[in-house]
């Protein structure tokens, strides 16, 4: 695979197999797929990637990707601007819209803090959250950060900035055993916490 | 994941879900890896890709991809150029010259005659085949083309071409059960053949 007699096919390749995922047998394979497209065809693909990196811009309120100076969700008047979902990145708000449950707004940190990667509070949108929240006199911010030990800390950090602020309310996500998912694979912990922070069942009648 | 609230992150998703075997996922994956990557990096990625439609060339001697008029291996002084491999894409050439066992030149037939998909020998580059054999003096013809039905008749058809230019040595891929393979799961018209088709054994010593 290391000769293609051809070297703008193998810097494609090249560029392919940088993706995420990618190998050099699948690079190989997209490079030769495109071979046979149009130029137009490839102008619009390659104009379109390209776009990610010159023209998507980040909110200047929430974090999140951005056509203009502020996103669409930042500016719907239809959402909730009291009610803030603070997540670790844009991917997080991508699959809490998926969802269709939240109608408040979004505020993205960047990743969360973690010693080990050298991620400090500082590295975070931490500031601007605080400063948001004072601002636009935010009433509760739901933490759906992931429940891992990096992620408590950083529930916990974030929480007292919050608090310092005079903010009343903060939750996080419901915890314990996933929709669809067999008891029997269930983590000890997951179940162990879901049986004594069980919850009332209701009848329907 | 209708809509993200960007459309430039909506239409490269659109657009690296346009490759094949890449779903909206993993589109929305490769997409969010671009949106962090520079404006240099993402700008090689994309000017690579680019020039595989505006300036990688089809070589017009055997039509294997070419970075100039003709491809590197019709370049070769090393290649014996009166062996000609009969293939029917670029992808053919890159997988047996992968192997190393070919030392000879290629002809890109680009397709094969198939009735149901509407390939007659027309679209195929058998004119230029048959007049580089004569050209070029060309000794032998090896047909690597798939032993599928539609295949047979590509075999069939280019060999009544070229003897008819006078070629004496047209020769086909060995046929047989593969290596490596389990007999329990060859198929029978393979096993069968194979076992018609034996070789003796040598004891090496």
């Amino acid at each position: 695979m290391e000769k293609h007699s051809s070297k703008i096919l193998e810097e494609a390749v090249e560029a392919f197999a940088s993706l995420p995922g990618v190998g050099r047998k699948s690079a190989l394979r997209l490079a030769l797929h495109c071979i046979y497209q149009s130029d137009e065809k490839l102008g619009r693909f390659t104009n379109a990637v390209k776009r990610l990196s010159t023209d998507l811009r980040f909110c200047k309120k929430c974090h999140h990707i951005s056509d203009s100076e502020v996103c669409s969700i930042c500016l719907d008047p239809g959402r909730d601007k009291k009610l803030l979902c603070l997540v670790e990145s844009v991917r997080d708000v991508l699959a809490i819209e998926d969802t269709g449950h939240f109608r408040g707004s979004y505020h993205v940190l960047g990743g969360i803090i973690s010693p080990i990667d050298g991620v400090g509070p500082e590295d975070l949108h931490i500031d601007s959250l605080v400063k948001r929240c004072k601002e636009e006199a935010v009433e509760e911010v739901i933490m759906a950060i992931s429940p891992t030990i990096d992620g408590e800390t950083t529930i916990y950090y974030v929480s007292r900035c919050l608090a310092e602020a005079g903010l009343k309310k903060v939750s996080i996500l419901a915890r314990g055993v996933a929709f669809g998912g067999e008891l029997e694979y269930t983590d000890e912990m997951t179940l162990g916490r879901s049986i004594r922070a069980r919850i009332p069942y209701e009848i329907a009648e």
